[in-house]
């Protein structure tokens, strides 16, 4: 990985003037046009050895380009809000939007690198670890962004000539601490995981650029020529969808006999007046215990709602909620993107109401309308909802690994159920506005809308974040059902052997953190 | 203020139910009004005695409306990122947008009046924050909010009566803590802070409603009544610009010989290349240094870059990149408000970037925008932007109690130098981008907005947030006087005695403020 990165490469001060005014120039100008046509997010990640110039290298960058749409995000101890979420949140919340440029001094490299190279990850967790960031990486690609990795390499002779050389100069000698001496000595085992972690991570839509560091000329222009071409050639490129980066599963099956998952649902279920009243009583009472249960402190709920139009999300929604403090709940109604969230990731909006340890969120609609609404309607790519399947099973899992105890409900109603509860809704005052034109027309496409429920249970009901069918023409029924499996659930959860969450280090440890990357 | 209050009010059971049904229909009517319209947002302040049934009435809130329009805020001890930043940075983040319900579980009134309670606060400070949450209110109502503020108060007897009643029961009794007894030890001293703030604090834009909590009943139709009326009056009024409910400062001064603070700058300064050189890094250098210093880890800065196109303004500011580390600064440009800053009061969108401690903000354009271009342009009232002064002071002077050190330059160039400016732009293919329609078009206003300058220094250069008029003519001259600026505040800030932060207090102490409302 870093043979090439040892061979001494240098610059000469005269090629070095000649080159870097047509550089920033260009640089530049990419700049420009990426803030104006806002298509593309950059993120840039600066990692390498230490004293390799990653500080210096970023200064670099906002000489050369505008500082206005540049962003350093520095990652140091996780905050108490973000060691209270799954480890991945840290980083969603940074993202940069399209039209500006991130620079990740330290990134989800840096957790899994350190804990390596200190010895408490084995090297198939580091490999599993891998796997994931290569996933999340692919997403970020598919989404638009333009990745780009830097590994800043020094051998170990030219680290040790560089901290003295930093330590012996006034102005840096403050860089310079105990630390990092007592870091080269385990050089050899750094150099080893970074070798092994570029290598698995070294994928065709994030490569690594290994760039050597020991001659600041010869680093300067190297970076700056690395990410010119990476900008030109993205703003350059057809601005049409592109096939995505990373695999999607194999096309859908057919089915041919007109059963599903949703046909074979006994519709009829229900529940008589008096056995709902005892029944919702003893569930809310359960869950209001189960909420409050300390151990409970230990994980956060994501419950997920997802149902045709009038199929009694919102009513289940507050059978849930009398059961619990309101101030330990949010319910977030997922609508039209805004703004904000049109120029992030299609999951950035879902991420950045996650829930910390303690607290319950309930989306009324969810991720999935990517694979619902917007499949059937044709609002994205058949590549783009297929591509989804992965990246929501890649999303729940980062939750339940820490902690999140992820809970989804589809609400099936008939057909002829959900008519007569439109019909019923247009005759009382207050409940018009729920029934709108899309309503009737959503109404047409029934069927390509079981299709799209089938598929999506079969490829996203997961042993740690499974799926629940509830049967919805009878309300009562329907309701019971939600609230004894989201007391199911939680029961379980409370009692498997406690497990802490990968964010949730002890601030000593954590604190090495910031320089790992 | 408790007198009424205390006369046993109480709803008979039959009267109860049969006002419920038509109650709860209008509130849901007229919440689904609110969502739809998204002309204001609603916050419900609820606040009262231990025991007062504060989380019931929250709770039945949630029942009686659409709970996804609606957000539980409780705060109880700050987080770290919030402890980081000024006392009322957390109040802020969590303001409901338009066309949403925020309840406050505790509220700006918490922290002041607890301290009072338990002897930190004397009370003329506790005047003073009154004074300063008046202001607070005005601005939020002024920007279209419905704020209401419930008390739901119980005489001692009654509170005794209830702690008892709750600890009875085995669903409730985790909610009584031995605090909870103890507090109604002081239940005398908490009752005369809690009048005393109730009435200073009882402003014709956000009064208080003192609602008698002993039964639930009447408790329960009270505040679903004034909320209803509150409601229904707000929706039902005129949609045009009201006048503004806190009194803005006089009108404008008339320049009756045309020399102002502008004209008076002597626009001809400037600085030879070697004494630009020699300046340049001896500021940057000092500034590399003060920012490295350990004391600014109690401080942070705000730096606010204001000018006419073309003044200088991203120059000096890559000049101040230079000198720092990249991670610990961002650049906001300031340009439209996005969709979620549009749907929140105008200061918003600023109080989301104050920086934690430790670290910089700069601010390429600010929020002087209101009484500059939406002044001059008419993008916004008269009333709008005449309150905003006083607004915009209230915001520094939180800023600057905080321990953030408020930097402020507007950059002064001649209408001849923006002339030349525009043309040399014009003709740099990279800085072409930089001159718009608009930039010709502000020229023809340069009288107008040169009088709105004055205006603004006169009525927000404060003695901890002073303008610094900035000779700009020469960009060498106007880069080290911006520096040199920065340092010497800096300089000074760090030398003066340390102050504690309002926020920053030990997480005992705090730990006790989720209640203290």
């Amino acid at each position: 990985m870093f043979e090439s990165a040892e061979i001494g490469h240098k610059i000469g001060k005269q090629a070095y003037k000649q080159a870097l005014p047509e550089l920033r120039e260009a640089l530049l100008q990419a700049q420009i046009e990426l803030v104006q046509r806002k298509k593309t997010s950059v993120l840039l990640l600066i990692s390498g050895q230490d004293g390799a110039g990653k500080g210096e290298t970023i200064n670099l960058l906002y000489e050369w380009m505008d500082p206005r749409f540049i962003s350093t995000m520095a990652f140091s101890e996780p905050s108490e809000e973000e060691r209270d979420r799954p480890p991945m949140w840290r980083y969603w919340r940074t993202l940069p939007p399209k039209g500006r440029m991130g620079v990740f001094a330290g990134s989800w490299y840096s957790d899994p690198m350190r804990d390596r190279i200190e010895g408490r990850l084995p090297v198939k967790a580091l490999d599993a670890r891998a796997e994931q960031i290569n996933r999340f990486e692919a997403m970020l690609v598919n989404e638009g962004a333009l990745l780009l990795k830097f590994w800043l390499h020094l051998t170990k002779a030219a680290q040790r000539k560089r901290l003295k050389a930093l330590e012996a100069d006034p102005h840096t000698a403050w860089r310079v601490t105990q630390w990092n001496w007592d870091r080269l000595k385990s050089f050899d085992v750094a150099q080893e995981t970074a070798g092994h972690m570029l290598r698995i991570t070294n994928t065709p839509w994030a490569p690594w650029a290994v760039v050597e560091a020991s001659d600041d000329r010869y680093r300067e222009l190297t970076v700056g020529r690395i990410l010119l071409d990476a900008l030109r050639s993205k703003l350059d490129s057809a601005e049409q969808a592109q096939t995505p980066v990373a695999p999607a599963l194999p096309l859908l099956r057919v089915n041919v006999d007109k059963r599903n998952l949703l046909t074979e649902l006994d519709l009829s279920l229900a529940l008589g007046a008096r056995a709902y009243q005892r029944e919702l009583a003893r569930w809310q009472g359960r869950l209001a215990e189960l909420a409050r249960d300390p151990r409970f402190k230990d994980h956060a709920v994501v419950c997920a709602f997802e149902g045709a139009d009038a199929a009694g999300k919102g009513g289940a929604t507050r059978r849930i909620c009398a059961a619990l403090d309101a101030r330990q709940y949010q319910v977030i109604p997922v609508a039209a993107p805004t703004e904000e969230e049109r120029v992030q990731p299609h999951l950035w909006r879902f991420w950045r109401h996650v829930p910390r340890r303690g607290q319950i969120t309930i989306f009324d609609r969810t991720w999935y309308g990517r694979v619902l609404v917007e499949r059937v309607e044709g609002y994205c790519a058949p590549d783009d909802w297929l591509r989804a399947y992965t990246e929501i099973n890649d999303f729940e899992h980062e939750l339940t690994e820490a902690g999140v105890i992820v809970v989804k409900f589809w609400l099936q109603t008939s057909r002829e159920e959900q008519l007569e509860r439109f019909r019923a809704r247009e005759q009382v005052a207050h409940k018009r506005f729920k029934i709108t034109e899309d309503d009737w027309r959503n109404r047409d496409k029934w069927d390509a809308y079981q299709q799209a429920v089938c598929d999506m249970v079969d490829r996203t009901s997961t042993g740690e974040a499974p799926w629940t069918l509830v049967e919805s023409n009878d309300k009562p029924f329907a309701r019971v059902k939600i609230l004894r499996t989201l007391c199911e659930r939680l029961e379980a959860a409370l009692a498997a052997p406690p497990r802490r969450p990968l964010a949730d280090k002890p601030p000593a440890a954590a604190k090495k953190k910031a320089r790992a990357g």
